[in-house]
């Protein structure tokens, strides 16, 4: 059982840990030769450069400047500094709208902690329940335990204080989470409606395409699209099979690095001859001039790119059955979007095509009984995952075992006996099994959400987040709170009443509650600190420097920015809304940390998304209504485990009032579901109307069907175009697609950079170069 | 414990009721005074009159020919012979898919029942569990017990036959109802295509416009749809708040039945002339003059009526929020009915218009908040309802005791000390309550789903359906299978493991077989025999003959064919679903009863569709999704049973086998709802484009705006209109509305009324009246 003292040294090494990763990280950006590491969003924006034409060269690797070491928290109000609409303008909606859960975690919580701690924990304090049963049954609690619902004794009025208290906290979460909801909803649709032209805006991703013996796909589609929306059908993209031309591209990719590193390492020294073997890994096979011998292979391959793109151009069966039709209105591709086309619902499938680069290309061909088929096996597969995971990992550490080691290859007895690696293998490889599972299993998860079919990156992400979520409500906070695997647990529940499973869990939150305060501080506190300090992308971006880098362009390559990863970060918050709900009336003394990861998680990812993360894809926080659907279920857990944990205090005539706060809860959510989640699926007519006229305004001569032209074409195409032409053309259209150079606003509003990276040295101005 | 002669007794008992019923009916139906109680369908096609015209007085009342009862028992073939294309033609599509259910019901169970016989029954039957326990334990069993599954010895290897029959059930019911959901999709989409130009196919039903203080209703709604659906939009209709108005009618109307009344009297007996109080019910207030009395209220109402028709026609408070919007196109309308207008998701809500006799009128102003509040009450009302419905029941229970009822009201004494009194009070009473509680379940159901908000009849009956089906499985099936109140069980179900719930029903299953199976002969075979009698609308019929009736249109009006009656009709068979499905493994014996059940109601029914009731909407099949997904349920909810009756009969190493069922039938349902649900709920683009092109090639001056004029117009108003048009105009309209004259296929098939009519007497060749 912790006391406050215990508590207070766990926070004391956590703090100081979290305080090291902030300071390193304050000193290590200020560093030149770090900038593209801790700065690389504004380089892929265009808005920065490299250090390299100004100054010595130690000015460039080192910064010298002692000033800039004095403001090394700066930081901090930099980070906060940027105004929303700029942030939405400067990262996108999504990551904006990111933010805002850490906000809406501090929004609920702070006032739910100060009342918990003005009424709650007076109440719970001025009890001796503890102490006595210390004296009768010589049990063991700590001081926490005198803050929490343990100490009120059996039966006493005191529970009504807290069952007055969860209805106030249901009240107030319901209250934020709807104003919230209302919030993102229309920034959602003001986002949409503000937004420039898109491809996307007049697309509708068409699948399923029925075969025709006697019509290509392409013709199939237009001819079906001719027939049933006559005055609105404008030209369509049909989707090409590139999947094996991909393949090549990774693979030239691959040569040209390893040709850039001899290259290097030939400039450096040019004496001596660089020699590689052609087998596996360059560790077997014939001796050959390495440059030479990449030289040719990237020839080779490009020779085979160039074959196989033709082939794919015509051979009709690299056609697969969907296609991307384009309309003369937005209004029309809404129309097309929202209803069903054939008699046959399983085929001529529409949905509003996702943006460009966020298409997962891969998945465009999956018929539609695959679909379902897919599905069954992929949610089966998860149950699996999810309650027996336990089973290889432990046999995993069962070999791990020195003993079976050594009787099954007597050859390593003597490694093994070394004391050093004996130690070793005892102490970590079985912790390492388990370890490398979890690194691994958010790639498991993605991997699963591939295979089920969905069609853009966003929402592969959000399928792999409620996985995600569920995993770690099952393996991290059930695990904990009861003891035994998830599938002891899963076993017990079975054989259990479904009025005794709250209580089980009921009884046992109030004692796991300093578990998970040190939870908190380890995976929240330090966590979160190590996250700005980007140790990884910091050593492989110098590696690569070193190795492989010759021109700016591969510099830029180099750079590893990273996105916001909402398959992974959501679920984590998540997690600590859960903690926060199931405590605020049972432990409220766990509330002020939640509060703290909530702030520093808010300030260190409101810098990373300015500074660093890439936006792989705009869904315009498509992701909202997940995130309030996992808010709600998490409140609506915490209310059954306190009606199960008060059914065991002898407060069971607070049942009813209980059961109320759920069912009001589920309703609270079918409200929210009506009200705002339409805004998230369907895109009303009334809005696309609006645009189509306005535009129509503004612009009566445009070429849409030029602009629409090559919009959905698979990216490897555009790589071989890129590939041929000049770098500067790349860059140009990778400004324009995602940089509005003609906001009127940016004008008049200070430069973006000075903002957020004003206490970094050497910042070119480079707003002249975004005019054109 | 019933032995087979006990069965066999209880058996010959509904038998010979059955037959009393049938040979009743044989002998009534060809009486030609009740040809309008037992051929009502055919009088209000017109295609059948009152035999008034030809023969002796004896001859319209009593049939003498003699011949015609020698084949009175030919009504079954005759409900038979008519093809289902012609039943569609009749009776809509609703009624013939509604058969459909019947026969599905006998498609699924034949063969289970034959391969149950062939394989579960020797297996059961061959061992002798039941006559050693008998010797051991002295436990009771009967014959019927012996073909069960009980008489398998525990941890026989025998149960593997019932797990493999298990699963060859559920593939067959899902292969059979995988067919039919395809047969019945294509019927559907056939009906919908093959169909004449209706209202409803150009109309689209908003609801929640929203307020504007500068326009009308009328205006908002033409300008949002001018705007947003420039090219399509055609013309609307608002909906008036007519309730007040339809009170008025209905009031006039009994008054007229009173005048006539006292018409047909005063002309009978002229000397006497009749008096009436103008009090309550007649009973008291001053005695005036009948017939003047009524007279003069009819003119005070119809000029009230008049007034009141001209207030709500300009008083713009009497426009409900809520308009039916016309397109140019049936494209226009679909997309329409399956877009989000508004920015804001809960105004301008638009569906697909239900017919214009379909709708219902009382609900089309609810607005979008107070729909969420009311779904919320009726479903927390409807769960008291369920499991609290006995506790009122018994109270008036324990009030019809005698001892109290001398206690409270002692002047009653010496009536209730009469012996019959007295025991007609003890006997009846208490069952009274019950009896007058379930007659009047489906009306309380009924108002339940008004309540709720639906907009039309077809939708109110398929949800006041479904709560019968709960209310039936819960009270009637579970409460039949486990001693104990609903409450009860909800009370240990609550405190139960899930594992051990199935378990408890399971175990008790077999033992209620012969319960089921007397109650399938009475609620089953007589209650279908009685049925076709009719003897309700029988003596209501005669009545109103004799006291009210003067013209061929009073008598019109005193026929009640009735309908269907989906929202308790379907429940009904939807138990005996549950119930084979349920006993197929455990106990097929009986199968056959179901069998019976399922093959005399399907002819009952299918004469009673052709010759007696009357269609009220059509709503093409709408409600084939909600009768597959209860066989479903019943199918999981039987093999989550068989499973739990399983791991009590020491065959627990089954239960890997038998979880996988309900995942692969709940798997089956999910397909099904995608593949072919959306036929029943969206209308394809496709298709509708092609009804227009069609109908612009066939009619291109088509003055679509006059078609749709008065389409969606409360019926209040088209009364009043009739109110004052002669009686054949209405007769007209009538027969234009539901009987497609121009139908070339009619000309070739033989006339309808010969083919199922053609035992009954004096049958009018009508053919030649149809055509114009």
């Amino acid at each position: 059982m912790a006391t406050f003292g215990d508590i207070g040294l766990a926070a004391g090494i956590n703090i100081l840990s979290a305080l090291v990763f902030l300071i390193a990280f304050a000193i290590l950006r200020l560093q030149p030769f770090n900038d593209r590491v801790y700065f690389p969003k504004w380089y892929l924006k265009g808005l920065r450069e490299s250090p390299t034409h100004s100054g010595a060269f130690v000015k460039k690797i080192v910064n010298l400047d002692w000033r800039s070491y004095i403001r090394f928290l700066n930081w901090v109000p930099d980070a906060l500094k940027m105004p929303e609409p700029e942030l939405i303008d400067h990262a996108g909606l999504d990551s904006a709208v990111y933010l805002r859960i850490y906000l809406l975690g501090l929004k609920i919580f702070v006032p739910m902690t100060l009342l918990a701690w003005a009424i709650l924990v007076p109440v719970n304090w001025t009890n001796n329940t503890l102490e006595k049963s210390k004296v009768t049954n010589k049990l063991q609690y700590s001081d926490i335990d005198k803050l929490s619902i343990s100490n009120v004794p059996f039966g006493s009025n005191r529970f009504w204080a807290h069952i007055v208290m969860a209805y106030a906290f249901t009240f107030w979460a319901c209250y934020i989470l709807r104003k919230e909801y209302a919030t993102v909803t229309a920034m959602r649709l003001h986002f949409i409606a503000s937004e420039r032209r898109r491809p996307d805006q007049f697309t509708v991703l068409v699948k399923n395409v029925p075969l025709d013996p006697d019509e290509s796909v392409s013709e199939s589609v237009e001819h079906f699209f001719l027939v049933n929306h006559p005055d609105h059908y404008l030209t369509h993209q049909v989707v090409f099979n590139a999947n094996k031309l991909a393949q090549l591209v990774k693979e030239k990719q691959k040569k040209q690095n390893w040709l850039d590193y001899y290259q290097i390492k030939y400039s450096r020294n040019q004496s001596k001859r660089l020699m590689t073997k052609t087998g596996f890994l360059g560790l077997c096979g014939e001796k050959v001039d390495a440059i030479d011998h990449h030289t040719a292979e990237i020839e080779r391959l490009s020779k085979e790119i160039a074959e196989e793109t033709k082939r794919v151009k015509n051979d009709p069966k690299s056609i697969m059955p969907a296609a991307f039709v384009s309309f003369k209105t937005r209004w029309a591709a809404a129309v097309c979007a929202q209803t069903q086309q054939s008699r046959n619902p399983t085929v001529w499938l529409t949905e509003w095509a996702p943006e460009p680069r966020d298409v997962y290309w891969d998945n465009l061909a999956i018929p539609y009984v695959s679909l379902s088929i897919r599905r069954l096996i992929v949610s089966v597969a998860f149950f699996f995952l999810t309650f027996f995971f336990m089973i290889p990992i432990t046999i995993v550490q069962s070999l791990a075992n020195i003993e079976d080691i050594e009787k099954t290859a007597p050859f390593l007895k003597p490694i093994i006996e070394v004391p050093f690696i004996k130690s070793f293998i005892q102490g970590f490889l079985p912790g390492i099994a388990l370890k490398i599972f979890l690194i691994v299993l958010p790639t498991i998860l993605m991997l699963m959400s591939k295979f089920e079919g969905f069609l853009s990156i966003s929402s592969l992400e959000r399928r792999s987040a409620m996985r995600y979520y569920i995993f770690n409500f099952v393996n991290v906070f059930l695990v904990s709170v009861i003891a035994g695997t998830a599938l002891q647990q899963l076993k017990s529940f079975i054989h259990k009443s479904a009025s005794t499973i709250p209580t089980t869990i009921g009884v046992a939150i109030p004692m796991k509650a300093t578990f998970f305060i040190t939870y908190i501080m380890v995976d929240g506190w330090a966590g979160v600190a190590g996250e700005i300090l980007r140790l990884k992308p910091l050593i492989i971006f110098h590696l690569k420097n070193f190795f492989l880098v010759k021109t700016e362009k591969d510099r830029e390559e180099a750079m590893d920015p990273g996105s916001i990863g909402f398959d992974t970060g959501e679920p984590q918050i998540q997690l600590y809304f859960l903690l926060g709900l199931v405590y605020a009336v049972v432990t409220p003394v766990l509330l002020p940390f939640i509060l703290i990861f909530f702030a520093l998680a808010y300030v260190v990812f409101r810098h990373q998304i300015i500074n660093v993360y890439n936006q792989e894809y705009e869904s315009a926080a498509a992701f909202w209504p997940d995130v309030h659907g996992r808010i709600i279920s998490a409140m609506v857990f915490s209310q059954l485990i306190l009606m199960g944990l008060m059914s065991t205090k002898g407060a069971a005539r607070s049942t009813p009032f209980l059961i109320t706060l759920p069912i009001l809860t589920i309703y609270f959510h079918k409200f929210c579901k009506g009200r705002y989640e339409p805004a998230f699926i369907r895109y009303p007519l009334q809005e696309a109307m609006m645009k189509d006229t306005l535009e129509r305004a503004r612009e009566p001569n445009l070429n849409l069907k030029g602009y629409l032209h090559d919009a959905y074409i698979h990216p490897v195409f555009k790589y071989n175009e890129y590939d041929e032409d000049d770098l500067t053309h790349e860059k140009l259209e990778q400004e324009t697609e995602l940089v509005p150079t003609k906001r009127q606003s940016r004008r008049n509003t200070p430069v973006p950079s000075k903002i957020s990276g004003g206490s970094s040295p050497s910042l070119p101005d480079v707003q002249e170069n975004l005019q054109p």
